[in-house]
């Protein structure tokens, strides 16, 4: 994935530089470099912005600093405003997977706008997007912050770069059937000369039992050659180990 | 959806009760409410968690308190470790969206553990889990604080929760943690009997190791009852049917 696909995260009239180091953090998490901030409330560099970012410090250095909206988003063709819906406004309303998606899509630069803390993006700020992104969240508490909103978005769009590549499912397969079928033949030996099947009539449909119990747990070859281990263990005479 | 489909968040052994707080609003913003501590490193309830949840107050008033992982997800069916992961373990590893639609199709009770801040979880606390589970982040920078781990794993359940119709009969849905539990301390109790483990040093990776081949497996109630039955046969005399 080009470089240039990745989004730009346009933080808008930022209040707490705190805040500003966690989206800087929140963003780097998720392999976003490129911050952008329009007239930061308390000026820039800010010197609380630092100690809250954790080490993603090459984000805030390199973050450069805007007047206006317009001015920030001004070579990014499709722009995303962070936000709830809104009435004032007739504009898509999409979800974050559907804005990671759209964004992966192209190889044209993105932005994502997100507002200052306590008020949000203004309509002319929203006037300005491709569409509001919004995350659904609980109708009845729904507050998330400025860097949870930064990482729920960075997260989604993370998931369609080449991040996101699904990690191996098992780390071992199971084993092939015939190792599987040791085990189970070699239960059913001990089984048998302990007297378990009983009564005669039950006997087919105990073993089918054992059998599905023992092949649907999906282990390795190095967990049978275990679990066959554990068997004769405990079949066997007790070990004393001290007195040798 | 009923209530019981909601997963459990299991913090295990919090430090700050800044961090417990912000978890808690984390979990709210996506309809989660049922908070477990474990062994919280300074007691409970906790004066800082209040002002970090934002208003999350009732997911702090009704968390349970635990002394132990294993009695906090006792009646838990699907336990999943939020961790990076483990060399140390054998297990499945997935993403956040692939456990968001084990959860979701699933009616059993599931738990999703997540470890202290600064040394995440032990080998034995992912030992007793179904599965990790992990935030695939930047491998350059990745380092996720425990409320940005909560978030997204909670938004990642949210999206399927909505959409999750009652899941279609399924077929038996794994036992309850105690049960697995039970059946590993017989076991256990059974392999010491036998002097199964030796030498001493490599006796708690080989207790890892048990509980990670029996836990994967996903046993059902039955199933449990099936197997610890095996397990008497197998310890016990010969009995000698034909002759009664």
């Amino acid at each position: 994935m080009s470089a240039s696909a990745k989004p730009v995260i346009v933080l808008v009239r930022p209040q707490l530089g705190q805040n500003i180091g966690k989206a800087a953090r929140a963003m780097l998490n998720f392999g976003l470099t490129e911050m952008r901030l329009v007239a930061p409330r308390d000026g820039w560099p800010n010197p609380d912005a630092g100690p809250s970012a954790s080490g993603a410090d090459a984000v805030l250095e390199q973050a450069q600093v805007f007047a206006t909206v317009q001015d920030a988003v001004a070579d990014c063709s499709f722009v995303y405003a962070s936000t709830v819906r809104r009435r004032d406004l007739v504009m898509p309303v999409i979800g974050p997977q559907e804005m990671g998606s759209q964004i992966a899509r192209s190889s044209a630069r993105s932005a994502i706008l997100f507002g200052p803390e306590r008020s949000g993006l203004e309509t002319e700020d929203v006037a300005l997007s491709t569409a509001i992104v919004t995350v659904p969240i609980n109708p009845e508490f729904g507050s998330l912050n400025l860097a949870q909103a930064v990482i729920l978005l960075a997260y989604e769009w993370s998931k369609l770069s080449e991040l996101a590549q699904p990690p191996a499912k098992e780390l071992e397969a199971p084993a092939p059937h015939r190792e599987m079928d040791g085990l189970i033949a070699q239960l059913d030996e001990e089984l048998v000369a302990k007297g378990y099947f009983h009564p005669p009539s039950r006997t087919q449909a105990t073993r089918n039992t054992i059998r599905t119990i023992f092949t649907k747990t999906g282990w390795s070859s190095r967990e049978v050659k275990a679990v066959r281990g554990i068997i004769r263990a405990l079949v066997g005479p007790p070990r004393n180990r001290d007195g040798v």
